[in-house]
């Protein structure tokens, strides 16, 4: 969205939010606020579109109700700072937030008596609130002008233009295009590939952006650097959405590995809500399975005993809707599970240094050799 | 150092060490490698240049020698991998080198009896071979074309070149450019800004970034994203030591915060060679100060209370040579250590969230109130 549209559309939706509670207080009714239930009862794993939705259960929190008060307040307090902020062309973080909306209210209570209650204790409650506020209104915190940490890189044959300004991934030298942390303020202009590969680790990431892979291969690189931010995710599923662009995930051959194509492919299911844009379901594993360690034949002495948090991690995705559906996951899992070992994506360097790039990816992809 | 460089003057000096080899074995000498020793005691502090400097001390290290026969050999392996990657126009990770030398050497042993030794362990033991080299050519691993995980960030009036591609990062939108792993590759083709603003968190320097504080500033931000990688320490040098840029770092009011101050100016102690290429001696410490908490009068709530790891991390700074010589820095670390008190930077935002920007760096700035 453009900053246009952070004034005019998002504004609105937000603002609607404060009139509803001023028409039902005109009307002399006690004001509340419906907010589409979070919890996880109410995370639908939708089969068909392979995506995790908010299901239509809603909570109705009240003003006049003593358990809920407190929650109340803190959603308008919220709601009026983050108005504030785009009215007056701030670009506060969510710990900015909670920092300004911070205060101690005092008040005497049915003995007379000075009570003092903080507006928040810490910035789980403020953050519990703006996510509250993106179900409400259906935005993402970033439409809303939101800043937080971005840690996502790209590269390649595409031109974007951010507020006056046209770059052009291509021409990044060694160096790349630190994704911003409001993906939809970018318009893609230009893209000339036939991919996009993403790379777990930042240092794989660099050296195949100076082997210039993208050039050679025409696709886009992107890391995330481990998992990925917000931010990393919705740039990978818009170049998915709107350019049809088939989406591999490259990682090591471990239960965190996979975890993290996970969160490309469906988000966590906690914060299910945001998968509806955050999430690409068609994403592809591309690699290293499990039984890549075998097939591939990597020497034993660079396979590694698998940690206990390694197994509780399997037993887990074990569980999710997605790998569920998909044989091959179940497949892997389970062999990760009974061989107990993994390997790094550099335990392929025992190959030569351009084993990866040379051979096992073009291999992968001629052969369709990818998870999905 | 640019491409060329690396083939010349870097794949000079590193065969140099290996003919060196070679002309003792032809004398019928047995080999040794003379490397400048790591230790504590041979890192000196030079009050004068406000540098850490390997010291003279060098130890010799014998092939035929039992104790250091294996990282004799393991140095010799390290060298070849090295020369072999320039040689091909590889760019291996370090994690990438530790598994292209990792196998198994088998021989027999006195009672002729077959045995296996690792060429190395783990990559600390390869990482340590990395850094003997490091000292032993006098140059960085990123000149050698070594690469690893980058985590900076920069932003404002630099055009840069990298390879074929001119980089201007006043045209990055509301992204940045991410620096690349080798900052000696890039050519620095113009500076239009008049100090650097070094902010230790991603999400102040993204809000900065979108206020446009760069612009409005005359400045240049970088940030290293918390404890800063090797790439974006040797770039704020660069912008330092070649445009005479003064360099402000911004930090959170606490220990840690102090800290990643001190790896930019100084550097680690342990790995004190590095110092000489990546520190800038003459950085200065902008804020939060521990006596900002009380100038700034922050509200009560939000400052917090130190953790056992603040006060021992304090501690430690106190005997940090560069700390010690500034009565400042000592009345800033005793302060903390006698109010046990610290402070996020965003606990700015209660005063407003443009108040870290128009009100606290530019009053800081133009009263010359920062710590050297």
């Amino acid at each position: 969205m453009q900053r246009a549209d952070r004034e005019g559309v998002v504004l609105k939706a937000i603002e609607k939010v404060g009139k509803d509670l001023a028409r039902q207080l005109s009307r002399g009714k006690p004001p509340a606020l419906q907010v589409p239930a979070r919890t996880l009862a109410n995370i639908i794993w939708d089969s068909e579109a392979k995506i995790l939705r908010l299901g239509s259960k809603k909570v109705k929190r009240e003003f006049l109700d003593m358990g809920e008060a407190r929650k109340f307040m803190q959603t308008v307090l919220m709601l009026s700072l983050i108005v504030k902020a785009i009215r007056e062309g701030d670009y506060p973080t969510i710990r900015d937030l909670y920092y300004a909306g911070k205060h101690t209210i005092e008040y005497l209570n049915e003995y007379g008596k000075l009570q003092r209650e903080e507006t928040w204790d810490t910035q789980k409650e403020s953050d519990s609130v703006i996510q509250d506020i993106e179900v409400i209104t259906g935005l993402l915190r970033e439409h809303m002008g939101i800043l937080h940490d971005t840690k996502g890189k790209i590269v390649g044959r595409i031109v974007i233009r951010s507020g006056a300004d046209t770059i052009d991934c291509s021409r990044m030298g060694d160096g790349a295009y630190s994704i911003p942390p409001n993906p939809d303020s970018l318009e893609i202009l230009d893209v000339d590939a036939e991919y996009v590969l993403v790379i777990e680790k930042d240092a794989i990431f660099n050296r195949l952006n100076k082997e210039r892979f993208w050039e050679k291969n025409r696709c886009l690189l992107v890391t995330g650097k481990g998992q990925p931010d917000r931010s990393t995710r919705r740039m990978v599923r818009r170049l998915w959405e709107e350019r049809k662009l088939p989406v591999y995930v490259l990682t090591d051959a471990d239960p965190y590995g996979f975890y993290i194509y996970s969160v490309y492919r469906s988000g966590s299911i906690t914060l299910g809500y945001e998968s509806e844009r955050l999430a690409t379901p068609k994403a592809r594993f591309l690699g290293l399975t499990i039984s890549d360690i075998y097939d591939y034949k990597i020497p034993r002495n660079f396979i590694i005993k698998a940690k206990d948090r390694d197994l509780k991690r399997a037993k887990e995705l074990l569980n999710y809707p997605w790998f569920k559906e998909s044989k091959e996951w179940m497949r892997q899992l389970e062999l990760f599970l009974s061989k107990q070992e993994k390997v790094e994506i550099e335990a392929l360097s025992g190959y030569g240094f351009k084993f990866l790039t040379e051979r096992y990816i073009p291999e992968k992809l001629e052969r369709k050799l990818w998870i999905e």
